[in-house]
Parts: structure tokens; sequence; C-alpha cells
């Protein structure tokens, strides 16, 4: 099973509509306890990885809510409580809402902050699962503000001469708007692959390129069997920004997530997440047109470059998404069995409807 | 030439006491103009880059600034202007100060506007070479604030899919402060290899290692000889960052450098940065003891993890350069012939005394 040709054929995904499928996923989370707010919240922001391709982070994360909920490690009900000790900051404290919720409720607080002061910063602690963190720098570039986001886990990722998981995959998210363009998003997880990709290749039994993985002895390896830990981008680079991360999102939220985990307590090792969003009131700077006008060019000046050979096209950061974003929009979600079978089961259990697939 | 054992003897390096340094560069500075206080600030950002180990920011920068004098491109005795257009937002006007001179007066002013509004961003249109960025994140960690620090500058990298130099090797550095621990320090380049090692490589006709440049056509080479743009940290995610770097820092500095680069203009090729720096007031959040003690759990969770096979300590960002700054600051700092030959002339040439370096 060493390459594509040699595996059997992959059972065919069924397509959902987007607005169906957002509305299976409210249903749910209005099942287990939700307001409707809350719950069209974590709708849109999972269906809106999935549209944009990144489908590690969009619906097939809802079992993993719902077990968090049973658990009592994430509480669908939660009140979201904010402080606001300064002008330029809020401190929202999710008490275990899932993340969709406390990181669009931070980045509200964090464009009303930047209103008053100029910019804003908005600290979440004691979130669980986020999605995609792009969905909320987006969000807040599409109100005309620059965007910054991190999100700080639990360790799943490698350490420049640690052995096993040392620190998060903390990703780190940048969105400017632009102006004739759509708004620029940068959207990464400090791993050289996504955990989700690197399931994939293993499930596949597919070798992995060499550089993303390491074995439980810390070792590079391109053994699926054997891969453990996925590697930093960028070695020392990559695992000191996701360390940094910690500090910042963590830190600041005065929930420290690896001291406690590397402690060895099975508290420890509970999922939680805190992160922070920051807003930037570009009209305090310049006015917005013309920052925007910049954008355009910046933006026209990187894909008028000559390409290398072998590239068709120059992309900037976001753009790839915006293109699956408007065919999946189009053409529907493309979901796995396995994820699509999972979903109706938790609905059907829930006496949620289950809305037809465009295909099977 | 291929191997180091094959090498001709190297000339031999000057030892020179950091105190001393300073005096010369300080010297240097005021003799072409800048008022004795922007003169040992320039002197103390630069010997500090020698201190921690980062040559390539160092004083081997002076006759670039020099030059940089001559040409009008950057202005000695320039008085930088501060705006404070909101609570929690500066911009400072370098008007073509040397980058020391800008940073530190943007650093100072974060932090007021921290303290003001809980956080502070400063941004800073129009200098010219910063030095190393994590001189400044330091001097807010040291304050008591955690800081982010970003420069943009003219375009010497590599971006995924076109040929030549399309974005600049922008540096990211973040700053913690600790308690018992030193301040954690994280000061890395978008690129995968410093220019200035790659440089050193080239010079030595050394193989490059596989990755860290293109070629003229934007294929990957190890031949130094046809090795001309460095490649971005991660491909896409080093470009990507870089990217939006350029975007926030020279965007909202109203002072876009991609867009006039890439037309082809000789202004637009000409030599200048932007930067930002953002300070967090720390205690605004959470009592600053309880910070800076979560950030020396963290550390010790880091550095007391099972160390990988031919590991001997586990590191945290900034403990290599602190060591260097121990070491070089009772031993000297060592300088190749050709920095200090360019520096005793450029000094003789002013009337600048030249200190006697220890050895030679």
């Amino acid at each position: 099973m060493s390459s594509e040709t040699q595996a059997p054929a992959k059972p065919a995904k069924v397509l959902v509509a987007a607005g169906d499928l957002k509305a299976l996923v409210a249903g749910i989370f209005t099942a287990r306890g939700a307001s409707d707010a809350d719950a069209a919240t974590v709708a849109d922001a999972l269906v809106w990885a999935n549209l944009r391709g990144i489908d590690s982070h969009g619906v097939s994360r809802v079992p993993r809510y719902t077990e968090l909920f049973d658990k009592g490690e994430s509480v669908a009900d939660a009140a979201v409580t904010v402080e606001r000790p300064r002008s330029a900051i809020a401190i929202v404290d999710a008490h275990a809402a899932p993340g969709p919720v406390a990181l669009t409720r931070a980045a509200d607080e964090a464009i009303a902050c930047a209103r008053e002061a100029g910019i804003g910063w908005a600290s979440v602690r004691g979130t669980v699962h986020t999605g995609a963190i792009g969905y909320y720098t987006s969000k807040i570039a599409q109100a005309g503000y620059a965007a910054i986001g991190v999100v700080a886990g639990v360790p799943n990722m490698a350490y420049a001469g640690a052995k096993g998981a040392a620190v998060a995959t903390s990703p780190l998210s940048v969105a400017v708007p632009a102006g004739k363009h759509e708004l620029v998003l940068l959207d990464m997880a400090t791993a050289v692959m996504a955990l989700g990709r690197i399931a994939q290749l293993k499930a596949a039994g597919k070798e992995l390129p060499p550089g993303v993985a390491l074995t439980a002895d810390g070792e590079p390896t391109t053994d699926p069997a054997l891969a453990k830990v996925p590697t930093p981008v960028g070695g020392a680079k990559g695992a000191g920004m996701s360390l940094v991360f910690e500090m910042l999102a963590s830190g600041l939220a005065a929930n420290p997530i690896i001291p406690a985990y590397h402690s060895g307590s099975k508290e420890g090792r509970r999922h939680r997440q805190n992160a922070f969003l920051l807003a930037v009131d570009i009209a305090a700077f310049l006015p917005l047109d013309e920052f925007t006008a910049t954008i355009d060019d910046t933006v026209d000046a990187i894909k008028s470059l000559p390409a290398a050979d072998g590239t068709a096209e120059i992309l900037v950061p976001g753009e790839r998404g915006r293109r699956s974003h408007a065919e999946r929009a189009a053409a529907g979600i493309p979901l796995g069995p396995k994820v699509w079978r999972e979903l109706t089961e938790i609905a059907t259990g829930l006496d949620v409807p289950v809305p037809a697939p465009f295909g099977g």
C-alpha cells in the first residue's frame, strides 16, 4: 500500500450543502444545551473551516465536542464572562465554553477596545477546540481592522532536543483587509505538517515526507507506524514560536498549560486551550481606503512577479482557501463517510433532523 | 576547499572589550553628527548584538550606516517625531534616523501607551537598519511588559512560486519577562538561514545545506556560486509571515515597501525599513510576580523534559545568546580583521580614538 494507485478504492464522499450542514451542527449543539445564538456561532465557525478546505478543523470535530460535554470538560451553555481592566484590553473567561463561542466574543471585545484605544487585545481563558483561528481574524478584518491571533493548547509537537510531545502546534493567524482584493489571511500551525494530514497518511499506510515527524525516542522518521510527534516548522524557530505563544496566550490568561501538562497529573493532560486576539484600528493610523489600496498594490506586486518554472500562478495567503470556499459553497462540502456517519448518529440520537446529502 | 580542514588558516580575530567597542562606535556616530545620546543608543544596540553572538547585526554594520549618511539615505541627527492619535497607539516617524534611535524611541512609546491603556502599539515609519530587533523587545520585557516586534525591509528573500527576491527576511521577536530565570527572547528571521551565514559559507566556498537558497531562476541549489536568494522558513509559511509583516509594519506606517520595490524604480529599491513594537502591561492582567512565576515554571518544564539522543541540554529561546553575552562581556568581542580594519579606518578618518584590542 505504498502508492496511491495500489490503494483500494476509497469509499465515496458525501456532498452536503453548507447551509444544511450548519443547520445540522447547530441542531446538535442546541440539543446539547447551547443557546440558539451560540449553536449558530459554532456551526458557522466549523462549516467555514470545511468551506475553506481545512477539514481537520471543521465538522469532523463535532463528536469531540459532544464527548467533552459528556465528560464535563466543556459546557455547552457556559456563560462567557468579560473583564475590561483597561481601555485596550479584555479578559474573556470561557468557563469551558466551546472555542467558537469564546473566540467570537473575544473578537468583538478586541474590536470594541480598538475602537476606543486604537488597538485592542482580548485574552481568552479556558476554552476548548477553537476550530480554525483564521475565522476570528477574518471577522476582525471584515470589520476594517487588522488582526493577529494565537491559540495555545496541550502539547502535541516536538521541541528541539526533547523526546516526545513538548509544546503545542499553536497556530498564528494574521488578517488584513484589502480593497479590490479579498482580505489577506495567514493561518498557519507552528508544525511543518498539520496533525490531520499526518494522520491521513498514516491511515493510508503511506510513507511520510522527511522532516515532518519524530519517533517516540525523538528520532526523525518517515515510517508512518513509528511517527509519534510532528516536528515544528524551521526546527528551533517553530518550537520557539509555539513556546512564546503559550507564554502570551496562557500566561496572560493566568491559565498555564505547559507546566501542568508535564507534571504528569491527569488534570494537567486534560484538553483545554487559551488564546489571544488583537485588533488594530487602521483608521487611527491612516485613512482606511489608503491602507486597503496599499494592500491591493502589495498583492498585485507579488502576484505579478515572474513565476518560477512549473508555477502557474503565485498565490497570496488566504487565496487558496477562498477558492475552496467559492467552490464548496456552490457544489457542497465533501465529507468522508466516517465523519458523516458520526454526525448522523449523534443527530439521530438527539432527535435532530438529518439533511439529505447531494450524493453518496 | 570543500571542508573546514582543507581551508587555509583564517586570519586571527581581534578581541575588543565591549565598553571600548561602544565608545568607538559612539565616537563615530557623534563625529557624523548624531547627538551624544543617539550615538550611545546606536552603539549600545549594535554591541549588544555582538555580545549576543549575532555578529551580522552588530558593529559590522557601521560602514553601511556611514555610507547611508554619505548618500543622504539616513540622517545622523534626524529629529524623530511622535504622534499619539489614540491612547494605545503611537506613530514614530524616524525621518531616516538610524534604526536603533527610532526603535528605542518606539519601545518607550509602546510602554507609555501600555501603561495608560493596557497595551501599546508603536509603528515606526522610514528608518534604516534596525540591528537585532530582540534588543528592543528585551528592553520592553526588562520593564515588566511582554513584547512583540516586527521589522519590514526591502525584498531579499524568495516567495513560493516566484523567481528572485520577492519579500524581505522580516524578523519576528517576542520577549517575555521571567522571575528566577532570565527573560525569554525569541528573535528569528523568516528565512531558513540568515543572510550573513549564507554569505559566510559562500565566502568560504562551502556547499550550502539543502533548502536554504534558490538560484536566480528560482531553482533550489546548494552551490554557493549559484545561490542568489535565501528561502523562507517552512516555504509558504515563512513567505506568508514576511508578507503580512510588511502589510502590518509598512502598511500601518503609511510607507509601503513592496509595491515600490517591484515597480523597478531606483527610488523603490532604496534601503529603508519600517517596524512595529507592541508592549503588553502584564500587571493589567494578573500580578506580575504570578506571571513571571508561570514563565519560570514553563521554562523549568521544558528544560526538564527527557532529552533526545545526542542532546546535552534543552534550551529555551534566548538562552544561547545570553551565554554568549556573559562570555563576551568577560573575554571581549571577537571581530573579523575586515570589520576591525573598516572600523579603525572610519574612526581614524573622523579623528575618533581607536581603542587597543586585547589581542590580534
